[in-house]
């Protein structure tokens, strides 16, 4: 789909099982974000590269299709890091490659920026270098006069050389052509009989200058466990909480609001504590979402008031100063400017005119079990409470629905739809009921 | 509104536009504790001064009237802090005055006391210093043998005074008359070419002694951005949440808990996680506030069981050992000892008896578009689920509302009301109507 | 209960009163991980110990209750740990006796392992130390080549000893026969004239040798106050978040979920933020808990769906794929294979078939105000939106019932049952009552 003539590629090592994540599921593929981690990078990637290229291991449907329409080359075996790589040396472009890893999600646009800035001012191989607070077994950079000279594994370092902050991140960007040779070159004589890419770095450095551009651990750490998946979900909802305040955006608790990749707020938007944003999800200014709400791929007008204890599903647009309250389920619902559902509500599939007003409890029956119906709602109605939509159905603007009222047909503008039966009383019955059930009671 | 015979006075400089707010609302008017900051810093500056007054801006008729019944000036145009100052000289009182910021909105009283203390201890003024982790570009306050000589701005200092850790805070207090007189002395003979209040420092000096009042460096943090806004809020909740567990109130998890600054917890209540309060609530002893609670305006009983999911509304008094449970409402409520409300249900503008039990998915219809009406319901009252209370109406002691009734005319106590349709079964139909559905999709 | 015969013995003291807690509930008996204090640390003491005695203080009927069927000595009068080990010396088993603190409830087994055998490898007593980050005014342990010779006081510790950094944590461990005729020899010849325990350390060193096991000090942290319990229940809650990551669940945000102590969360169980699970919870593999969601006392089926906002109460079995919607309770209820209760429901006493779809805004009336009544639901039902199945009933497979019905009798299977009444309209009476209402609204 990308015409790779000249063309930067982002190559993602993608193919690890991720044993410590315990998980049926390919590592790549576990969230962040609220989208898998792989789609996280391959985003940030496209940012920079012109394409992106994963290599997945064998029996990885679900990850082929996760990164569609990205192409994908397998790797069959797992022989290191090198071995992977080749796997995809066929779709390199022709332009500069990166090496990029699944597992290393959170590594930002700009970071990438520097790597491929670092290569393209001369060096034969950029690479990522940190200075993690516990260099722990990360491999060394060995360093000579702001050259790059080599990686050296923990494993081979020397007591001098462990003492080197500057910490191997995995990640290099090179020319395709330069790094299909290297790739070549590497040999498998270890312990492990792996193919490992770091290898790489001291050929280039013999065929040129390699140099290391430093970037934050916070970019770079890995996820091997759900707690890693954690932490590095934390450094992400971290980034988006800042960059919202520092757009204007009020969050009385950022700690406590969770947001997509994705998620839109305009300045002057407050939102309370305990909100979740799901994909998809724009507020508009001066709009305030308070504590509990819960948004997913939904817009959200100018002014409106969202919760506490509102969901919004994908599908609704809330128009300028609308109100929706608590205990209220939305679903691709259309509410028109200051309409009102305040109260113990389920709409689906239903537009609401402006100014109507929906009582406590109303309810669009939108399924039949097999097919869902739409409910129209005009202008300036007033659905009285516990009132029961049965779609497909309209009411008209102006209309009103009698509480507790059962609505099957169409109700025309301006009429008055009753769908309930008058209420009758039984004198003192309600404490004979009430005497009888106890004296039972008392019998055992 | 206070007599200014002999009174001191705290002039809160609040005309500052809040720039990195990136706001319409002025920046004293963004919210902390669930009220705009102005109102906190005035709330604690009357625990100390006599009278308040608020110097604001041109154009900001919202801070006028947030501020009242308190006194403000205004400065016509912003040049710098003394000329702010400058402002209120006409309403200062006869006694001490103390110079405040909008943006500093968490000093506390005791501070305030300390700071009032040393002047009236001798000093021609007293300032307020801390020490911040990071001093950055904080102005360095000059001392010698314990008395201030003078305040120097960072861009002005020294090596040697940079390495000073005590920085100026702004605050200060000194004699009206005495400060009346410095401050027409400011000139503005620098590069910005404004009046800075930190010229006073060193007259005050000349004519007596300044004294430095040391306050920890988190009372004294501005907020001058969306993120310090979020700092702020962050150490006032801890304050709040450390003070309910010095009084005896269980947090299960104190992070998660949310307070206004007038929130009242008696001893042995426990609120569990995730729970917001809003202004204006009392919780009397032994009560349960379950997770996911959100509570405003509202007096909850002893021993009472709220949520999770309970949201009480303004007005609502939950009587003694009450229950209400979970996605309940309740507004302008006034629920008698030991009722239960305890799932789905709506009550607004209502009162219910002693012993009344609420079933689950009641709904009082309280407004009719326009007007609000009052729902009573009596004492033993047996509400059957899901009935419908169309305002105004009145239930009577002991009385029995029948499941799925919409009552709409008053119950005699005692007296079992019913409206609804009964049931009807149509043999086989259910089948057919599910089969045909489908046959109908299979076909498309 | 338990044969004393040989066997190793806890003994808990609990007698304190927990002033600092400003409680009318005795100090073991505030909660953690949802259960109390000190059911959490006999269910831990019990781990690796045969029995267990908890030494309460007179007049702790209820605590003696909570700790049934252990047994409890009571310290009649508060004379110092040594008197409340006394307390217990009757029911001291014949094998090793540990002295353990009700306010120390963070104690791991692991943490007791090493001091039981430390104990048997030849100490005469063996006894916990900790390192404290501020080790403050915590007794100090005098080593002497690696036997401990002595506790020594805070406040009688020279300048040389309060810069040791290992403290005293209390706890100890010796054989019952020694410990007994130790507990004799204590005297009470000290300011406060108490018996201290800690006078055990340095007979028992004479004895033979006494060994310190270190712990971490977040094991051994005291609860004093409500602050305390807070912090303890975090260190708890991080315990029991890590456990289930480490076990191949993914929480999103762990700081958000909170576990009971017996929670159990299988492999690739998915938890949004802010989850509670009360006691009694177990979730399987592949099941998705969204946000807000409360769980106890229940299980959950194979690639369920729970939540947002469900809230799962005890006696719930949601079988496989099953989907619990918004403001959905469930209690006590049998969810079948793939039934789903998606929107503002309450299920209370009741099963529901495999395939069963119940609609928006079902409720059950399960409770008479006296007595509770089962609703059983067969498999493949449509139950319509607003249903109100009044129980005792039996709605038959494949039946439907109609929105907004009131079901009082049961329902064969294939049936559509009906109970609600047929919608009418009033021409214009809509806008017209509107209208009024607003003229009248207008007059005043």
């Amino acid at each position: 789909m990308t015409d790779t003539t000249h063309c930067t590629t982002a190559i993602i090592l993608a193919a690890g099982l991720g044993t410590r994540m315990k998980s049926s599921l390919p590592k790549a593929l576990h969230r962040l974000g609220n989208q898998p981690m792989i789609n996280h990078l391959i985003t940030t990637a496209r940012q920079v590269f012109d394409d992106v290229v994963v290599v997945t291991g064998p029996d990885m449907p679900e990850l082929e299709q996760a990164v569609r329409p990205f192409r994908t080359a397998t790797q069959t075996q797992r022989l290191g890091t090198a071995h992977a790589a080749n796997a995809a040396r066929d779709l390199f472009g022709d332009g500069d490659i990166a090496v990029l890893y699944a597992d290393n999600p959170l590594i930002t646009a700009e970071t990438m920026e520097r790597l491929l800035a670092a290569r393209r001012q001369g060096a034969s191989l950029a690479l990522l270098g940190m200075r993690p607070a516990v260099p722990g077994r990360y491999g060394r950079i060995i360093e000579d006069h702001g050259k790059v000279v080599k990686i050296v594994e923990f494993k081979d370092a020397s007591e001098d050389e462990r003492g080197i902050t500057l910490c191997n991140a995995g990640v290099m960007c090179a020319g395709a052509e330069d790094f299909r040779n290297w790739l070549e070159e590497v040999r498998n004589e270890n312990a492990q009989g792996e193919y490992y890419l770091t290898d790489v770095v001291e050929m280039a450095a013999k065929a040129g200058s390699v140099v290391c551009v430093e970037a934050p651990e916070d970019e770079l750490a890995g996820v091997n466990s759900r707690s890693e998946l954690a932490r590095a979900e934390a450094t992400l909802q971290t980034r988006l909480r800042n960059a919202a305040m520092d757009a204007g955006v009020t969050l009385v608790a950022p700690d406590t609001v969770f947001f997509s990749t994705d998620t839109v707020l305009e300045a002057d938007v407050t939102v309370e504590p305990n909100v979740f944003f799901g994909p998809g999800v724009t507020v508009h200014s001066g709009a305030l979402i308070r504590a509990f709400s819960h948004l997913e791929g939904c817009t959200v007008g100018e002014g409106a008031m969202i919760g506490p204890y509102a969901r919004l599903r994908p599908g609704t647009v809330c128009a300028a100063h609308t109100h929706v309250g608590n205990f209220v389920e939305l679903k691709n619902v259309e509410l028109g400017e200051g309409a009102k559902a305040n109260h113990l509500t389920y709409l689906g599939d239903a537009s609401v005119g402006r100014g109507t007003n929906v009582g406590a409890g109303t309810i669009t029956c939108n399924y039949d079990g097999v097919f869902k119906h739409r409910t129209v709602i005009g202008e300036r109605v007033f659905v009285g409470s516990d009132a029961i939509l049965v779609a497909p159905v309209t009411i008209g603007d102006d209309a009103l629905v009698a509480a507790g009222s059962v609505i099957t047909d169409d109700v025309p503008a301006g009429d008055l739809a009753l769908g309930r039966t008058r209420q009758t009383l039984k004198s003192g019955r309600g404490l004979q009921i009430k005497q009888s059930l106890k004296a039972r009671k008392e019998q055992g």
